[in-house]
């Protein structure tokens, strides 16, 4: 693409912009000014304007944004016009609640296969997805071609699973492990750390006390 | 606290230090350099110095940081000392999953009640935790002085769940739902919304092609 290098902090915003103009979309809304918008997706607008800018897309002034087009626009920013099937690597209690979770609903995005070591779920078909063995996992990558997993195993494994991840060509990894893993420069690594995520709240409220100011911004 | 207006980057990191520095102490290690902990939490060496010396924690040149005395610094600003109960509400898959998430073991945080409109479970002790009916949330979450909650209900009923929160005294929500909440500026909300770290991910990986550059950067 040619809009290649815009902010990080912008790309994690496309999504949520993404998932809100469909929302408008399906009240039968096709314009929206950036004033709405911030209202419901907690971005100031100024930020959003900014945003918008980078990939071309301007509003009117008096007019806004026209949904429906910023929705093609968007959709194919984050290829949301083709499925991506992603794996999970690990079925335990968590692994279980994010193959019910149901990703597919608001996003282009599906588990179709996960991965235990559990005798009592694998080759079975779990949620709709099938469960293989891990030690087939390598194989199974490669042969469906699946370039993202999702790793909810136990933290002692998880660096384990990577590495065999990346042999495995995989390009990025969601990891709910609270283990930082190491790989190499071509994988992206995101975090998902539960743990983390209640003791910063904490951290928050205890230190900021009055100053919470609602919700978390954009770029924390 | 007199250290309070450290910036939210360093206060988002300072649960992963914590943590880390425990397990060196587990496996028996009193010290460790600014290069070795930024190898373990994936965190460079320059950025550990400076989120330190808020805290004015200076390691010496040529012997590094006490790792017991950073874990009693760490555990006094993360309140580690005392026990921080939380609530659930919304006790589905992802709820369940994280009734069985042992948040506990890695820090001094608990889920010590659970809410939900079920009947079949609502009055029974799920995971070893109590579930009351949401009719009774407010009165228990005060009743408890519980002032941080987990929301994992359907999207279309987090917006009423968090005003019942806000009446009750809530002072922070971490919201798994993927809908942005309006909440009053005594209120802290951080989001984990899994559809979108997905997303993000994706887009990453198209568009960031050989820069990927591993773990996410902590500033993202």
């Amino acid at each position: 693409m040619a809009e290649q290098r815009i902010p990080r902090a912008t790309a994690k915003r496309l999504p949520i912009y993404y998932r809100y103009l469909n929302i408008l979309l399906d009240a039968d809304k096709t314009r929206v000014s950036s004033t709405e918008l911030s209202e419901a997706v907690k971005v100031d607008s100024a930020t959003i304007r900014r945003d918008f800018s980078y990939f071309g897309a301007l509003g009117k002034r008096g007019y806004g944004y026209d949904v429906p087009k910023l929705i093609e626009f968007f959709k194919k920013i984050l290829n949301q016009d083709q499925l991506t099937n992603v794996a999970l690597v690990g079925v335990g209690n968590l692994g279980h609640a994010l193959l019910n979770f149901n990703f597919h609903q608001n996003s282009n995005v599906r588990i179709s296969a996960a991965f235990d070591v559990n005798d009592n779920i694998v080759n079975t078909v779990q949620s709709g997805v099938p469960i293989y063995p891990l030690s087939e996992m390598g194989k199974q990558l490669r042969d469906q071609q699946i370039a993202i997993a999702i790793i909810t195993v136990p933290e002692n494994t998880a660096q384990e699973v990577t590495d065999e991840l990346a042999k495995a060509d995989v390009r990025g990894i969601l990891n709910f492990t609270p283990r930082r893993l190491s790989v190499p420069d071509t994988i992206r690594v995101q975090n998902v750390d539960l743990t983390n995520e209640l003791q910063t709240l904490i951290y928050f409220i205890d230190n900021y006390g009055e100053l919470l100011g609602g919700n978390e911004k954009s770029q924390d």
